[in-house]
């Protein structure tokens, strides 16, 4: 039977009672329940569920329609696990220690506490919970909603509650991964001379990594700091063998102003001679604040928050928004730096504040 | 129950029946048992054994003794298996093919024919049949054999009839193995300015060894080429994180006039500025040729082979018998660069020939 929780508690409980419910990756069961029997009783929506995902909307009949998006799951626990969440003085103030807290159930637990409280919001609000962020992208639950239910995800704008530290990142970097292949001539390292050393040969490969310097390139108003990184290397097979492979995976973070296309093109420029094979490719996403409901989005929030909008770096899945056309922005509580780390924790202010932001743009 | 080896038969059939003996490294018990069971009958012999090894010896009080060896294992078969072993004409005549028809059931059939017919040698002869010298040199029966039984391998002179195409190849380099690890800062691969890639700086690494010029170096009359070589190389724990660690693991093989620690101090200085890990080293052997019984050794034999002493760059087993002070030479049937290869074949007119040099040099 399904775990209790109450949307209208305080939404520190609600992320507390949420990272409380551990949902590593593929185990979302639990917490899906859980959410979909919190939502369910709620007259003022319609709560849909495929797999571990649940969505939950208002009908109201409002010109336009908003998106507000986060992940269930969550990276491994640590050893010994960092669950049940600890509450903590921090140097600005209490702090919730656990997995989860900052990636991302501090968002979620701000969307559950809203979407109990928000019957009849300023605009048509699609709340969506979902499962698998945290592994391969085939598996993403937001990518399954998006291929199989697009109307269950489609909107005029979105926000996905990933970590921001209570900040508005707009868009995201995209992401290519390629194999860059150095080929050799295998021999007993006895009688090296006899072959041609492949990890030898990779040296021209790294020297290049080495000497690249990154661009930062301005979209939309916004600068977004690139990255061109070896990720792995592996070349060798036996202690007394010349090899005759060796592979480096490189990982190319590019700005949202290029497409994966071009950003293949640019990654094969830089290892001209090279056998380039490209093994994983994300687009970016343009930050998009040109559009109405995004700039009244940031106007309110930015009203009770301070501060500015700044580019997010990390690949997220604002990017499926992107695709389908609505422009996303990232919005929640949580350093992102501390995801997935063994002292994952988030300042509860954060959590209120996003909390507030969201709820006065989605009321007034 | 042993299989059936007639140690009376043609060296090539015995070596042939040897092959067809699968004695994959681990499981040498049924060739080793067939070995025993071969020599056990010859009232000239001692026979002695020790795990998969056996020891036959002649007892005649000669002034001085010579000591030849070989190992019974075999690397793995391939996939289909190449036995049992067929005869095919090769372009210099006919040819066995097959797993360890070069390395070295040549070698051990030469020994096994001449153990059963040499009654009265010129010195007293020790064979030694050793197991295990395919896989860890801890494993090593003759290791083994040097540890627990040094006495069974003393001698005045040893032969090791590892594959060298029915040359006489002296001494034998040495082998040092290290791991030269380079350190990073973790973070994750959209935000790469946080950290500092290790594989990037391995850069440094790689360019010194693609700009090591090899040594050679003459010991003893005989001219040993060098080899610093990557043998492998990794680095990288996630497509998404900035590398923490690189390890390059090198081995350098050095001519027999230096010991370990001076080849050690060699790769420190080539890898000045990073930190350098030995993880196994084996000294090389001098080629002692000086010494009267290796004189009349390479006398007799190249007066039936023709050709002259050459060094041996592979480390083989001779560097155990020049550890307990006795030279050693390597000399049996079989192209060392077919050693472990699929198409691993031996002309039979190589087995034939080091068969008729051996007992030149010992009846006479």
């Amino acid at each position: 039977m399904a775990a209790d929780l109450d949307p209208w508690s305080d939404p520190v409980e609600l992320t507390r009672a949420l990272c409380d419910l551990p949902s590593v990756s593929g185990d979302e069961r639990a917490i899906a329940d859980a959410v979909e029997g919190a939502l369910a009783p709620l007259a003022h929506l319609e709560v849909l569920r495929d797999g571990d995902a649940v969505v939950a909307r208002t009908r109201l009949g409002r010109e336009r329609r908003v998106v507000i998006a986060g992940h269930l799951d969550t990276v491994p626990l640590t050893d010994p696990p960092n669950l049940p969440t600890e509450l903590r003085d921090g140097p600005d103030g209490p702090e919730l220690w656990g997995r989860g807290t900052v990636d991302m159930k501090g968002g979620v637990g701000v969307m559950l506490a809203l979407a109990a409280r928000l019957d009849a919001p300023r605009w048509d609000v699609t709340w969506v919970f979902y499962d698998h962020e945290e592994v391969a992208s085939a598996l993403n639950g937001l990518g399954r909603l998006v291929a199989q239910h697009p109307d269950w995800v489609q909107g005029d704008f979105a926000v996905l509650g990933e970590p921001t530290a209570g900040g508005i990142e707009g868009g995201c970097n995209g992401t290519l991964r390629v194999d860059v292949r150095v080929p050799g001539v295998t021999a007993h390292s006895a009688r090296s001379w006899m072959g041609d050393n492949a990890i030898h040969r990779a040296s021209e490969v790294l020297a290049r990594l080495d000497r690249y310097e990154p661009r930062s390139v301005e979209v939309d108003g916004l600068t977004y700091r690139e990255g061109l990184n070896a990720v792995g290397i592996r070349g060798g097979h036996a202690t007394n063998v010349i090899p005759d492979e060796c592979v480096v995976t490189v990982n190319y973070r590019f700005a949202p102003h290029q497409d994966p296309a071009a950003a293949e093109a640019h990654v094969r420029e830089v290892f001209a001679g090279f056998d380039v094979v490209v093994t994983d490719a994300a687009p970016g996403a343009r930050p998009g604040l040109d559009d109405p409901l995004a700039a009244a989005f940031v106007e309110a929030v930015l009203a009770r928050t301070g501060g500015e909008v700044a580019p997010k770096f990390g690949w997220t899945d604002v990017a499926r928004f992107s695709a389908l056309g609505v422009p996303a922005v990232n919005f929640g509580p949580g350093d992102p730096l501390l995801a997935h780390k063994d002292d994952e924790r988030c300042p509860t202010a954060q959590i209120t504040t996003c909390f507030d932001a969201l709820h006065f743009w989605l009321a007034s």
